[in-house]
């Protein structure tokens, strides 16, 4: 990859710019679609987003670029593949989707969500940076790169596939994947839908954490009995569920199910001084959590609580009566709702068996108990010093001006895991979004600048990839 | 009190057999009155009911019968007087209730809940036991005290307090004794709505527990959290409520709140060995609780745990998500809603304070907590050297043919304990419905033979009491 000395503007950047007007244009186009997948009464628009997608992907020169059904009512998908010239090219398949989350005007929106306008530099509407934005800097991206290298091809063998159900559960994603192995398999699974720490830090994500999550009946007497008669004298359910909850974790926030910890990969001391050097400050990450106090497993910053450890959570919890005023009974059963998130290293089949396991031993003489899992999601981590980060955090340097890039992770978990998984093959996040652009929320925005920059580092990393992952990886942290 | 040899039929069962016909008459004509307090459409009918009462009480001789109304829309009670003509009789104040559980042959009755029937030796109808039949035992009793006795008045002062909203919860009963309290003033209440062990075990109970409740919100984030983004590094306060219900007690499932058991007066072990007598089957007991195990505060029997141990028990929790399905989040909420049993000695204010304070303690840091007690009722015990209640017990034993009377308690708590607390008045408990008269349940009945035998006892109490209250009390327990 070349230097961008100040003194002239590189090619890449001077692609992005010249063709900026006629790309938000494009994207304009495709963000009045209102492909709002969780609301059945828009599914014609989620099949409308996904043709103008594939066309538009044609367009940009794709050789292949097709609508994907899913199973089930679910959303339509894209896929796009621009084969490289290079037989040896890496395989790079970039993950997305085109679906977005509902909107109104009347949920507190300054314009209507579907009519995309641009006030400063910011484009306003639901997409915008979650995630067509992030989509669509990709079209520009591959051909900054052709243009700034010359090629009729990317350097890359370039994939696209862009999820139509991302925002209603991805709840067919995995089937899609399975059924597609072959055309979608790729070296390296790129994702745009994450984020920056903020205009100012650009940074890298290097890894969702997983999730299982299960439910938990617990039942004891055959009705609801009377608390006069029989209270004090027989198990109450809605108390076994409490102290399975409050037995969850020690007093230092750890949980308790034998084994969780076992095949935790533990920071090292390099990623925890890597973290601690992001400008976080508490009081303004409790404002975004809405919450009152920071609390969580001893030993650990906040940051590395949500990125980098697991977790047991009390999602939902149940049980007797829940109405206005009192009613002095021994309820018949109570419901837990509990989620774990997992970091990697661990198994959520290793950690469905112990908390099974955990949960029987648990639960006291008559009150019997049944635990239902859901599908898990795998966590995922990019090594710190994978040849492919290093190519992805030169691109986005070269795109911020030389910036020095920093690292996240994501305590959520994805759908980009299910590639993982499936695919194996390593995830690798580039995105742009930062916490300001509302992701979910009234005024979704994306910063024009950002997208751009985007772009840019895409247009990098088609040049960059093919040299670094055909050199020998280190095992030092990247440097830039 | 005479001795009733068996070669004779004593005076009292003469005059109740001899009536039995017309008294059973009387109360069927009663129980066909539908008088659900609960259901506002049968207000008329409580009404109705209230004022078929007041006269027939009229018609057996009570000088004063009055339909008493209550506040706001509470069912109207009935209040009679029958002056004894020694002025220096005691006064006595019999309480029990008019109004019934709601009753619809698609419940599982046999033959309508309120076209009263008899079969074999038991009179099915809805208010057969709980409560009209026990309530109608005393008008067939003052008679026959009177018949046996040759006096035209009875030999205690006679009251009846009536009420009209026991099964809908009693909301103004309280204010209607406060209203009334000189014309209710009396040295001894007889409630008669309760039970016996069974049958074959005729007992008289001697007290009721207690009960506070209260509802505690607590509230963590401002709205519900994503627990990717936010789980495991801010506290979540379904954990905290969880966590609340697991400290409430300690391994010995006694209740940790500090003072808790302060008042508590301690069983001795006479009274033990007095509930030891009673021929208790836990299978048989689990089945009536409908329960898979018993359990409780270690060093109880499950009687002694039900009856003369303070409780404090779950009666609802909720918070989060609780539909199908999984949502992973940390919940803005969660609540509460607790109620503790209390017994003799304890005093519902300062649980209410202690209760305060500990939770005000365990609520960790980003937490918030509120916490709403309702009225509490009072415990009531009756010592068992008390001269009236040997004065019952000896009653009931000559009804019984002259069988061993045995102790019991009550679990639950009642309206009985306003009438301790607002007439400082020890509360007596006569009542002869079994376990098997199904109370709010399908096909209610009571047993003919122990109906009568209320009716018995009463008589033999108006005649026996007087003297026995006039004896000093002494400290050993009642012989018979």
């Amino acid at each position: 990859m070349s230097d961008t000395p100040d003194s002239a503007v590189h090619p890449v950047r001077a692609y992005v710019e010249q063709h900026r007007a006629a790309f938000l244009d494009d994207l304009a186009a495709w963000l009045r679609i209102p492909s709002v997948s969780a609301q059945p009464e828009h599914a014609a628009d989620v099949r409308r987003s996904a043709e103008w997608l594939a066309e538009t992907l044609g367009d940009t020169g794709f050789p292949v670029a097709e609508v994907w059904e899913t199973a089930g009512d679910g959303g339509p998908a894209v896929f796009a593949e621009w084969p490289s010239g290079d037989p040896d090219a890496p395989v790079v398949l970039v993950y997305g989707h085109h679906d977005v989350q509902p909107a109104v005007r009347e949920d507190g929106w300054d314009t209507d969500p579907f009519a995309p306008v641009v006030r400063g530099n910011r484009l306003y509407a639901r997409g915008a940076a979650d995630d067509k934005g992030q989509v669509f800097f990709h079209t520009l991206g591959v051909r900054a790169h052709l243009a700034a290298t010359g090629r009729t091809a990317p350097a890359v063998h370039l994939k696209l596939l862009v999820e139509g159900e991302e925002e209603s559960g991805s709840a067919h994603f995995r089937a899609l994947v399975e059924e597609h192995r072959e055309r979608l398999a790729a070296g390296v699974v790129i994702v745009s839908d994450t984020g920056m720490w903020s205009e100012t830090t650009p940074t890298v994500c290097t890894g969702m954490r997983g999730v299982a999550d299960c439910e938990i009946e617990l039942t004891g007497p055959d009705q609801d009995i009377h608390s006069g008669a029989f209270g004090g004298a027989v198990p109450n359910p809605a108390t076994a569920a409490a102290r399975l909850v409050a037995a969850l974790h020690d007093e230092q926030e750890r949980v308790t199910v034998p084994g969780f910890y076992d095949d935790v990969a533990e920071l090292t001391d390099a990623e925890r001084a890597l973290i601690a050097e992001l400008p976080f400050d508490e009081a303004t990450w409790l404002r975004t959590a809405r919450s009152y106090a920071a609390s969580g497993e001893a030993g650990y910053s906040t940051l590395e609580r949500v990125w980098a450890r697991p977790t047991a959570e009390v999602n939902g919890i149940g049980g007797g009566y829940q109405g206005p005023g009192g009613k002095t009974i021994v309820p018949a059963s109570a419901r837990l709702k509990l989620s774990f998130r997992l970091v990697a290293g661990q198994d959520p089949d290793k950690i469905e068996t112990a908390v099974r396991e955990w949960v029987a031993g648990q639960v006291p003489p008559g009150i019997r108990h049944e635990i239902v899992f859901g599908a898990p999601t795998r966590p995922c981590l990019t090594p710190l010093d994978h040849p492919a980060l290093r190519s992805v955090v030169r691109s986005m340097s070269a795109a911020f001006d030389g910036a020095k890039i920093r690292f996240t992770r994501e305590g959520g978990s994805g759908p980009a895991a299910d590639l993982q998984d499936v695919l194996a093959a390593p995830v690798l996040f580039l995105g742009i979004s930062v916490p300001s652009d509302g992701w979910h929320a009234p005024n979704e925005k994306v910063e024009l600048d950002l997208l751009l920059k985007g772009a840019e580092a895409a247009a990098h990393l088609w040049s960059d990839l093919p040299d670094a992952l055909r050199r020998p990886a280190d095992q030092t942290y990247p440097t830039q």
